[in-house]
């Protein structure tokens, strides 16, 4: 029973996450880049763009010519010349000139603006009116304009999207210093557990954990190494550890967690060179059981056996160590990774431990509805008829109905909640 | 001027995108059905769990002989056996007898509930004081609780998520019947663009486009097939799309698609066999020289050339081509792909046309506030800066500062905006 006065509130746990250092950092080229986190600041190496482009099919002129310029009271310009896409052009435009250009096309020398073609009337093959008055840089991107030469512009620990990409490969950037994503080796225990190709005998059962916590990780942006099923062995289950030390960044056991006496995990990982226990319980239900540690740099995981308990612990402490170990540095949550909703109908709760209710959302018109499904934290259909979790603070007696709750989505991106 | 009376209503085009089939089906292991799309009805094959399993560590007796146990008038029970972890037990649990059984093990024959472990007190080898009554099933999981023999336990058109892999590993389905992923051709078109690995002349930019929409057909949960850079040819760029069509279900080229010198575009659709035009012009800004057609059976797009109006489109409609492509039948924008938030000032807008206005998101304690970035649609450092889109319906001029908006976050999972 000493383990009970061990166990840490869910903000204690998330402090001690919080120090882990990033896994690594490597280079990879850009086409790889995308969900990646970025491991320095990113500055720009030359003016984006690089030239004074057109936004508009039209006229590249100097402004100060169509000054005053109207439909009852055009001005006329010769046109000395055209750009075409891509190509620098020799023609200098003086005043009173014009050189055709397209959209994205570079401004002749001289010219500073450039009249949009609906406002051009062709009078002969060398001369157009124009109806309209433009300002200087009127329809023209400058040079710099996107990005100025020197200036930051993504950030250490930013996690790239679609355009982060775009924006380096408009700066040539073929190859992105990143964090290294951090690999976890997964090792199920029990000797009722079978692999999920074999027929349970009676009192077996099928090795759910190695799946659903091998897609948490990659969900989360970690590369999981699946390490198998690992019978309830001190030295068979230590042999295991140890290889996935070797492989990995962080070893995760489930099963083995809770008090009783298949209790091998903690034996196991106190027999570590270099071991240090974290945390030894954490006051949440479920998923009370749960097991950090390290040994050396590397940290280690022991987590409860019961597939829905496992589950919700990888999902808000699990994906917060991932976070960490990618060197991600946005929020702690993202946004859209929780809806607000209505709860359904009470939920209870005990004092003193935070809880963590599987809930379903309904949609009735714009009305969000947060049902909770009550079941045995061994079952696994709540998880799967669920969208996501509602926490209760361990100092309330639980919720009532009709209260706006904040539903944590199945989402698994960067995040653990506070 | 022509191509003006056709374009046509955000509605209209989600609605011909909501007519496209999906692309079709394979069979895949359950290692790689992380958000995959299953594209049947699938039944469990057997009841989970398939016999009584206790949930806590203690013994397993028959309910009716604990009734009335309590601290001061404890039941006693002769100890007849012990279950061990992942055994079948030979044991018939009679009235009065009681056999040790751990968490997860299978209760023998008779017994049907357990007594936790706390409220027994050990007497001597072969004998327990029971402390408290159980009710039947009290601390069992029955066979079929997590789900019974022939219900359906995931649908048709599902996105997978860790939970659900995990309970397709709890009946042995190994292999998933899931809906192929769309693979998407991405062309960029361009005299002034060259590859993002040469260094740009005068005149000329990197191919922003093929690496934003790569990415974004990554994320959307597509296959996408780089075709590179084509120049302004008409044979070059037919031949391109030629293959593209053989080797994917869409084909996207970006640029090209604005009235002008440069638009190829519609005329190479137009060459190809059993072509039909769909969209010619979508009433949004940025993006309004979008082209949806079709060849056969394959969906082929002409995006706009700007990297913002490329990307903008892509997220709102391209999207929700994927999703139909991919066969996904949940919600038309997932829950969390939108957050709620105040606008920091006044955004005009010209009537008849929907807008999408990317927004930074900055938040103030509990309070969201999103601040319009205006940028020209050439420009992608807005949408680098930008965490979001807000969306101005067609019929409104404009909104107000203060105002509540829905922001559109980036990230691109199954959707396309209503």
């Amino acid at each position: 029973m000493e383990s009970f006065f061990e166990v840490k509130r869910p903000d204690e746990v998330f402090a001690i996450i919080d120090r882990l250092s990033p896994a690594g950092e490597e280079t990879i080229p850009l086409t790889e880049a995308l969900d990646r986190v970025v491991n320095r600041d990113l500055t720009a190496p030359e003016d984006l763009p690089g030239f004074y482009r057109s936004t508009m099919d039209g006229y590249a002129v100097q402004a100060k010519g169509t000054f005053g310029a109207s439909e009852g009271l055009p001005a006329l310009f010769q046109v000395t010349g055209e750009v075409f896409m891509g190509r620098a052009v020799r023609i200098v435009v003086n005043q009173g000139q014009a050189v055709k250009i397209p959209t994205g096309g570079m401004l002749p020398e001289g010219a500073d603006s450039v009249v949009m073609k609906e406002y051009c009337h062709r009078l002969d093959d060398e001369t157009i009116e124009v109806s309209r008055t433009v300002s200087p840089l009127e329809n023209v991107i400058a040079p710099g304009d996107d990005f100025r030469k020197g200036t930051v512009f993504l950030k250490k620990g930013h996690r790239l999207r679609p355009q982060d990409v775009g924006v380096m490969a408009g700066f040539g950037v073929t190859e992105v210093p990143v964090f290294r994503r951090p690999c976890i080796a997964i090792i199920s225990t029990g000797d009722e557990v079978v692999p999920v190709d074999r027929t349970p005998l009676p009192g077996q059962v099928r090795d759910i954990n190695q799946y659903t916590l091998t897609a948490l990780c990659r969900k989360a942006g970690a590369e999981p190494i699946c390490m198998g099923l690992c019978p309830d062995s001190f030295d068979t289950l230590r042999e295991t550890v140890e290889r996935g030390l070797v492989q990995a960044d962080s070893v995760w056991i489930s099963g083995g967690s809770s008090v009783g006496t298949r209790d091998l995990t903690l034996r196991v990982f106190e027999s570590l060179p270099d071991f240090e226990l974290l945390v030894h319980g954490i006051s949440i239900s479920p998923g009370k059981p749960t097991i950090i540690g390290r040994s050396g740099t590397r940290t280690i995981i022991g987590l409860p056996g019961h597939v829905a308990s496992a589950l919700v612990v990888a999902g808000v402490f699990m994906t917060r160590i991932i976070s960490r170990l990618s060197g991600y540095a946005g929020l702690p949550r993202p946004w859209g990774a929780d809806v607000e909703a209505e709860l359904s109908r009470n939920i209870p709760s005990a004092n003193g431990r935070e809880e963590y209710v599987r809930v379903k959302l309904i949609e009735t018109g714009a009305r969000l509805t947060a049902v909770p499904l009550f079941g045995k934290s061994g079952l696994i259909s709540t998880l799967v008829d669920a969208d996501g979790l509602v926490r209760i603070d361990m100092n309330t007696e639980g919720l009532y109905q009709g209260e706006r709750v904040k539903v944590m989505l199945f989402d698994y991106r960067d995040g653990g909640l506070r």
